[in-house]
């Protein structure tokens, strides 16, 4: 049977999702190896897409066949007792054959969080990146509404991506601001490499003043990753979830 | 000059605030050692009160005097560039001579945090215990009602704590739900060792119908805490702010 699995991972100590040869600590692989444990299968695991060292999620998505005797929907409980505390399965189902986590999926919503402040709080510091000064919430949500539907995204993608189209559709972009935290909620069909952090990275920028939306759109028009801001750091990056 | 600080720390690294000769790793040693550094001054720092092991703080307050030529407004920056990411001081200001962060302290709040589900949650378990099962709101609401006010609480007090008296105000206690969250927000003049806990641990056996006000009642009347539920675990609790 196919079975699709709802995974939620504290990235702050992993090497991204994606199995890599010379680091065992990467979700894919700790999954995978729960998975050994608890069927004795070596199965192959299919994400619905890769995410970077220090990205978190609450609702990566991955699918595998199993011949095992565990109903699907108790899954979940068995791997979580020999899954470690930053990795978690919140949840497993039977789905059909044709089902594929990275195929299939229709939509990402990823969140990214800053927060306002001249120093550093250790209670949100895992989790978001801080902002000194503040931010033109107005502003940042004008050259948002730039990047909403389809767009070749090429000067949203960090260079040496190997892809065969830069064009993706954006569905939309919410500036969210709760006192001094600020939340950027961006859906999309998928996402280019580091295309979620360019993006922030970028709005940031424009609301801090150091660019405006011709820059946006001239990111847009030309192509370049120069007219940009910078990838900003991975750990105030969550892969919400993935709706198929 | 008597110098406050306000300071946030993560605690689940940390062996509690107050300085143990067995263990370095207190947040009370590790703010003295940041201002020797900065200052070389070995200072008496006193703190608002203790904070268990595990417990976090985005508000805790301290002082202390210095004959350092830092202005007090911009201590708070140069103790940061010396201070662990698991520790930092969010403000920092000239107090008159005769405040003391502990004997000045007026109310306290602290906020206990909780969520609902079935599997661990990465993104949340740092900083919030879960509770399987559904909690009732209300019973739990009605039960707190009964702790607010000026109570002998006795029995919520963790045995071998050694204080004068065991009397003390509870101005409020808010319990909010929101989707699979909930919050236990704890007013107080003050507070006994491990009361918070013992109070959130009762009122969520109260939430789940394993116990009820009447058991409550007998607490404040009969001073047992063999009455109570379970003191529940440091890490989902956080000193909020202190007010003077």
């Amino acid at each position: 049977m196919k079975i699709k699995l709802t995974i939620s991972y504290d990235g702050t100590e992993y090497k991204g999702w994606q199995v890599q040869p010379d680091y065992p600590n990467t979700v894919q692989q700790i999954v995978k190896n729960a998975i050994k444990e608890i069927t004795g299968e070596d199965v192959t695991l299919t994400g619905s897409g890769r995410t970077d060292a220090g990205v978190h999620a609450e609702g990566q998505v991955a699918s595998f066949v199993s011949n095992s005797t565990v109903p699907a929907k108790n899954f979940y409980r068995a791997l979580n007792t020999v899954l470690p505390s930053g990795v978690k399965v919140l949840a497993s189902e039977q789905v059909p054959d044709d089902f594929d986590a990275r195929r299939s999926a229709k939509k990402k919503l990823y969140r990214y969080s800053v927060y306002l402040g001249s120093a550093d709080k250790p209670l949100k510091a895992r989790y978001a990146e801080r902002v000194y000064g503040e931010l033109d919430v107005e502003k940042m949500r004008e050259s948002a509404s730039l990047l909403v539907g389809e767009h070749d995204f090429k000067a949203f993608c960090a260079s040496g991506s190997e892809v065969n189209s830069t064009v993706r559709t954006i569905y939309y972009i919410d500036v969210i601001q709760n006192g001094e935290d600020v939340f950027f909620n961006i859906c999309g069909n998928g996402f280019l490499y580091n295309m979620v952090r360019i993006i922030v990275g970028t709005l940031i920028k424009v609301g801090k003043g150091q660019l405006d939306k011709t820059d946006v759109e001239a990111m847009l028009t030309k192509l370049e990753r120069s007219y940009g801001g910078q990838t900003i750091s991975p750990k105030g990056l969550c892969l919400v979830k993935v709706e198929y």
